[in-house]
């Protein structure tokens, strides 16, 4: 049996950026739908595998960022993967909520290029001032 | 009708990296499987588009890369989509040869976490030696 308290191995073949980031894709295990692409660092990813949810490294705030923490739309984790560069990792998740992005929507993805525009092709599903009204508290 | 030699606005509406850079995520159409991640540069964004197939910027090599030109894995678009926060794009494909690895597998993304281990969780289709054989002629 391996002792999952002590080995850090997997986390050090990660090839992480200049910046100790790499990017993350949440994939929906059941619709298999990619919901949206983040950014960990090796804190992140460990949490990530150790909390079982989706936990990145936000950019903009610059810190830790436990994805659901105020919408609740928690990412419970199944499986994690790594690219053969090792630079990019997968989180196969179930969504909490059925929505991944902050507009409302299932994914992230929700604009597809059609002609020379990219068009809205994915319903809000729930109006983002409702998912976050709590935050005005 | 649009007219599709002219407008270039979708690709301002892109949030281009520090480096002119954005990752580019190709998915199966079939299969929904993720295949890969590569990066793009405006050039290879609007090439993908015109020629109907994924190309992209390669890092190591500092120059575009027409997926599939040495090994023949081809990457035919049926759709683009772009995220809520402009930076990062999927590209919907039929991958020729049905894999798109330069290990000979369906994707690039063959190893799970188990443990404490990334282990190898897809087999190899084809032994890359005979996919990349005429490099070496």
């Amino acid at each position: 049996m391996t002792d999952k308290t002590e080995s850090t191995d997997w986390l050090d073949t990660v090839k992480w950026g200049p910046d100790g980031l790499i990017p993350a894709i949440a994939q929906d295990i059941h619709t298999q739908r990619v919901l949206m692409v983040a950014w960990m660092n090796r804190e992140a990813l460990q949490l990530t595998a150790s909390e079982g949810r989706g936990i990145y490294w936000s950019r903009s705030r610059q810190k830790l960022w436990r994805k659901g923490e105020e919408s609740g739309h928690v990412q419970v984790l199944h499986e994690l993967r790594l690219d053969c560069d090792a630079d990019v990792i997968i989180l196969m998740v179930e969504q909490i909520g059925g929505m991944a992005c902050h507009t409302g929507r299932e994914s992230c993805f929700y604009r597809v290029l059609r002609g020379n525009e990219w068009q809205i092709a994915d319903p809000v599903l729930k109006d983002p001032d409702e998912i976050y009204e709590h935050k005005h508290e």
